[in-house]
């Protein structure tokens, strides 16, 4: 699609994370132009990355083919913690010493235009229900599996962003209070300690102890052991691989269901690395669902695999850009 | 207050039981007149139910000293199961027989007024928010402790009512996946199964096996033994009893910290008949989500009990008919 067949106003969002930063504009319909991807060079510290987030807006509007001036609003997707009503990043993890950066200020004068803060998971839960598999629906929780647990819920249109910009936490609801797995942040029990790429490699590990001929036993010793190659390893028929896929499938269906029963969504979706499983892990977190789950939400809630990759991060940031400047007006 | 010094206009609500109906006239700032409560002989079946909700509204509307000219719409809170939307009653368990009921039709045809129909604890939620505990915040969760669980959630002012009108059915969020206690539903390791009234009791019986001298020995041989005193026993000091308050408190915390790493909310309600176990327990609940949830929402978000008892089902429902009447621009 040419720039020409595009439907104006356009936004442009970037996804900025830990490691890179991934850039595109976005028309108003949702259809992204190709999108670029830059280093964030996170450990330099915020001022580097400032430019650098600048850099990605610039070679991002440039393939467009559009002029800046064409360009309504930006939309910057960010790992927390942070305060995105007042547009600060606090502490975040991936990106040590962005310590109380009002990144929103300095971003928006940076590109002199009118810019938001969205929390990354948030963001790329507004993209899928913008323009990817939550399109047409009216709420979606998504769950985004990869080393933690990203999630973001959309009810009628609007993000849950929290009071203290905590909405949507859900890699650290408590599944598993007694005797429950230590999670990344520390806590006890959390859907994260269960079901992320971390914890499934985590869990393989534990139990070679006691499946010592298992075929992940080698790919262990090679250092191969990855949430791809467990899956791997469960597609060709190694018990203990097949095993732990399905408590994953279970582990994350326990998650979906308590979200069910809390927004009662049109849709849940899944997306990150771990989709690239495919069909059959998807087909058994449904099965699960399906015990666990009430009778209705059970039968209607659509559970399907996210759509947009690795672009639903950027793709949400113009749309909550867009979102308000709709709000404003603009 | 008399009439003359309510804000009009007028909503009649109605909070619909498996035993009594409650109903009142509330003015437009959420002050309600003196409520009323009659039977529901909910085992008669919806017609003589029908017929019960209707005087109960008259009474209501009597005992407010207005006519009825001046109740601009209804709001009839009920228990689930149901489909909000079409204001149909699905196969309520407190209300046998009552299936595939068009309440609001019904009930609006019977008072010639616009009516709609929300979920009991949904409105008293609604009712929390609006004029009772959660007055001036932006969100809310509330946990309603008796039987069951129930819960409701107030986000930007809107009630989260899910898809499928299974919004905010927190007493059925999975708080202990593997060797959970059986839920009242059949399913497992719902906070519903641990920290209900009901709950507490079967705890407090299975302890006793192994606790025979504990004072809530010679409650059970007296068929005595309820959560009431359950709570007295541990303010006299009966260690067994003392535990069981504290383990209800950790649970109830599990459940608000995952609703508050979900919602984020302004404020977490608990209402219902265990709130007369008074600000011991508050507080309790209160440490228990200090260590549990993460230090923002940790400190900031407020934990309290709801201030409006039984009459936050018809408050809430008339404020749920309120807002549809203001919407509507009636």
């Amino acid at each position: 699609m040419s720039a020409e067949e595009r439907q104006p106003p356009f936004y442009l969002g970037i996804d900025l994370g830990g490691t890179n930063i991934k850039s595109g504009v976005v028309d108003d319909l949702g259809r992204a132009f190709e999108g670029i991807s830059i280093e964030t060079e996170a450990e330099r510290g915020p001022e580097v990355g400032l430019r650098n987030l600048v850099e990605a807006g610039n070679r991002a509007v440039k393939a467009s083919g559009l002029d800046w001036s064409r360009i309504t609003a930006v939309g910057l997707g960010s790992p927390g913690t942070m305060d995105i009503q007042e547009g600060l990043l606090l502490n975040p993890p991936n990106l040590p010493g962005w310590v109380n950066f009002p990144i929103r200020l300095r971003l928006g004068e940076a590109l002199s235009k009118p810019t938001i803060l969205q929390n990354d998971a948030n963001a790329a839960a507004y993209g899928e229900y913008w323009s990817g598999a939550g399109r047409g629906t009216n709420s979606l929780v998504m769950f985004t599996l990869g080393t933690g647990i990203g999630c973001g819920i959309i009810d009628h249109g609007k993000v849950i962003e929290g009071r203290h910009s905590h909405g949507a936490e859900c890699g650290h609801i408590i599944i598993q209070m007694e005797g429950g797995r230590k999670c990344s942040c520390g806590r006890f029990g959390h859907l994260e300690a269960y079901a992320s790429a971390t914890a499934l490699v985590k869990r393989a590990i534990e139990a070679l102890a006691e499946n010592p001929k298992s075929a992940l036993a080698e790919l262990h010793n090679h250092d191969e052991l990855t949430s791809r190659t467990i899956h791997d390893a469960a597609e060709a028929g190694d018990p203990l691989a097949s095993r732990l896929m399905s408590d994953t499938a279970r582990y994350l269906a326990v998650g979906a269901v308590s979200l069910m029963h809390t927004i009662d969504p049109d849709i849940v979706l899944f997306g990150g690395g771990m989709i690239a499983a495919g069909p059959k892990l998807l087909d058994t977190i449904r099965g699960e669902i399906k015990k666990l789950a009430f009778p209705v939400p059970a039968e209607k809630t659509r559970i399907e695999y996210a759509q947009l990759g690795g672009d639903a991060g950027f793709i949400g940031a113009a749309g909550c850009a867009r979102l308000k400047a709709t709000a404003e007006g603009h």
